[in-house]
């Protein structure tokens, strides 16, 4: 018998923590589990599932336009918010309580409460102001949007948070931020009939992702009606009489607004956390600090997910987790595999991507091969609907790996999980160039660009 | 120069026959192809092509339906047919002038004339009763529905050729046939609002194709409301006073219906071919035989795509028209790779399919795990549609290869093709163990299966 109440205290009920609860619990250990809020964390209660239920909203506008062209009349369509809000808000609570069952189920203790670090094995449960101790601590609060408290007027904005549970849908939005959050909620509000401005001081959104895609994507959310402010900034919002708000830019512009949100960045939950009494150092962003097997400065205490200085990203955070427990319960030690992880973009179109951009490529390799397609997928050709898709991958001409996979347009989120596959296993462009093509789908394009568009040697692209 | 007017003479102007005139034509030989209706074969003008623009068009009242979960409220939506058919003409036409243009600027000669043998190297054009000569001769001259003459009233129904023109929607149709045309066919009407029968003699279904997928298509179909009778079939159509017409079943049961359209199998186009007059032997089915090289039994004549008796796939006639060129032009003999070819069925939910059956599998390896999950799409939540969708990696256990996959549901065309890549490697389970997953999407599960959900040691399933 320990001589502390748990085996393993896990502080957050999010992806990562819970799974680590279950998991340990499941291998007969002593385990309880802490959360303030609601179990699921970001991504159920306010992140990826209800993000994505709202892309799924936004996205039946386009389809109401497109079946015209199919012969299909429809009559006058209209949307409501609250309907929306209220199904997507039984729809996660569904979710929540699908969490609490398996961490109830593995035989976890759940504690309802926020919990802090008092020592290197106390910890304090705020809820009930008690103490308990624990042989092991995990550390899984996750992360909050970035409150931007800086900018005059930050109070009268929202964030992520409170997109997901507005009263009334505005009539127009300013979002500022060029990350794949902003650029995804500008789509849902433009989709659900908002008239959206996005702002980012940056040259142009989604840095990091494949410059094509970042074009291709720009480009199509204008032509759709998005408007994009890029290379610009808000310095101070204003909240007006009739109590709408406006936006100040540093180029002097001022844009009217039902609402504005901010999307600049995420923190990790550290703050009032305790981590200076259990000796569990942060970095410079307030990231608890976290060697290769997740383990904090504190000889007993471990750190994953969202409020370590990783992927942000579900399905790494449920990762970490499954080595945690291999590492520290199971006696393998095993160290999270975070090379070549498929990712999406929920915009619309959509952006599916894995392994390296064709910029970070032209840097690694001196013979980068560019297979590019830029075409119509044919859903749209009789909806009358200009945007194209574009798919490319990024091939080391030495090995002929296909370093990078990236696509936009309909499911590439979809896509780029099986394409994440082939990347990870090192396939080659010839393995692609074998595969007999699936006619008429969009993927086949990726298997028939028997041609490179272009090379880059030494950086270089040589074109014709 | 040769003694004979051309280099190249190609019969049929589908896929395969345009892909061997124009690459030929573009190393420099003297080409000529003839076709007697229109270039783009069955893919593009009866096939492929206009089939997924009906597949489209019918989606949309599922569309309409889920909206509403979602929050909008859609007024009275109304199909109109012959939009449709404009439509898809339109597109046809489009596709039909790229082919020609494709083939004149490789510098092809474009003969509009039904071409038939008169010997090894004489070619009749029917339309201007001229002979020409050709030193090599391919035949690509494709299949058409098996018109099931011997049904007694066929000549009152209709073949996919027909459905593809009907100057008015039927109110009730009556389909013959398990085969992917008829599966497809039933979904298409059925979205567009039609009261669909589909019959077949068979057990269920989709024969040949993983009988999880079968079985998933065949209840999601009939739970959408298209009535499937199987084991059973029709006996004799009969036209009534009113023209409408009369489907005899020979369980004894007679089905009105507007159309009747048989789906039975297609034949291939040799019929007055003159095959006999070059030495071009044919099997039982009317097929040209050829060799592995698409060589048929005359020593200068070649034939591919559905002529043949091999996969009637667009991509596979392309495949083995680029390998006929290389074979018997590039002095580079190259068999058609037909391993391991991803397919669809574009039916709602779709099928999409690469690799061996679970079925299959098991006859040919003695330690089969499958790993499967059944699971509504996130999108079908809120929608409330009940649809599951359903992955599924058979692998081989001894060596850990995926030798199937398969997907029904959303987007599963899609999916297949890049899951083909990944089975035509031979990427193992560990390969997808090892891919982080793509949150929310559908196809992660295909990537997070761990557990097999069952094995099968010598063809016999152990569960439990």
């Amino acid at each position: 018998m320990t001589q502390f109440d748990y085996d393993l205290f896990v502080i957050g009920g999010g992806s990562g923590g819970v799974r680590a609860a279950r998991r340990t619990a499941a291998l007969g250990h002593k385990v309880a589990i802490a959360e303030e809020f609601r179990f699921g964390g970001t991504c159920v209660i306010r992140g990826c599932v209800p993000k994505k239920l709202f892309v799924y909203a936004s996205q039946y506008s386009e389809h109401f336009e497109d079946a015209r062209g199919y012969g299909w009349n429809v009559g006058e369509t209209r949307f409501d918010w609250p309907t929306l809000i209220a199904a997507k808000d039984a729809e996660i609570d569904r979710l929540e309580q699908i969490y609490s069952r398996n961490i109830e189920s593995a035989g976890a203790e759940i504690l309802k409460s926020r919990a802090v670090l008092e020592g290197p094995n106390k910890i304090r449960l705020l809820a009930t102001d008690r103490v308990v101790t624990a042989e092991k601590i995990l550390i899984a609060t996750g992360g909050r949007a970035n409150p931007f408290a800086d900018l005059p007027g930050a109070e009268h904005c929202i964030s992520s948070n409170e997109a997901f549970h507005l009263k009334r849908l505005p009539e127009r939005i300013v979002i500022l931020g060029g990350g794949y959050i902003a650029v995804e909620f500008a789509n849902i509000f433009h989709g659900l009939g908002v008239d959206t401005t996005l702002i980012y001081r940056g040259k142009r959104i989604l840095q990091g992702f494949d410059d094509d895609l970042r074009l291709g994507l720009s480009d199509a959310m204008q032509a759709k009606g998005i408007n994009i402010r890029c290379e610009d900034t808000i310095v101070r919002v204003e909240q007006k009489a009739d109590g709408r708000f406006e936006a100040h830019l540093k180029s002097g512009d001022c844009l009217d607004a039902d609402e504005v949100m901010l999307a600049v960045g995420r923190l990790p939950n550290t703050e009032d956390l305790g981590c200076d009494k259990a000796g569990v150092k942060l970095d410079h962003t307030g990231a608890v600090c976290i060697d290769e097997y997740s383990k904090t400065s504190a000889p007993n205490i471990w750190a994953l997910g969202d409020v370590t200085n990783r992927l942000q990203l579900t399905p790494v955070a449920i990762h970490e987790a499954m080595c945690f427990v291999d590492t520290v319960f199971l006696n393998k030690p095993t160290v999270p595999d975070l090379e070549t992880v498929p990712t999406a973009v929920f915009s619309q179109p959509e952006i599916g991507t894995v392994g390296l951009s064709e910029q970070v490529a032209a840097e690694q390799f001196p013979n980068v091969e560019i297979y590019s397609a830029s075409f119509r997928p044919m859903r749209n050709i009789l909806a009358g609907r200009n945007e194209k898709m574009l798919v490319k991958l990024v091939v080391d001409g030495a090995s002929r790996k296909v370093v990078g996979a990236h696509v936009l347009g309909p499911d590439a989120g979809e896509l780029a999980q099986i394409l994440g596959v082939c990347v990870k296993a090192g396939l080659t462009k010839d393995d692609f160039d074998r595969t007999m093509a699936l006619h008429p789908t969009a993927a086949e394009e990726l298997v028939t660009i028997y041609q490179p568009s272009y090379r880059l040697l030494d950086g270089k692209r040589q074109d014709g």
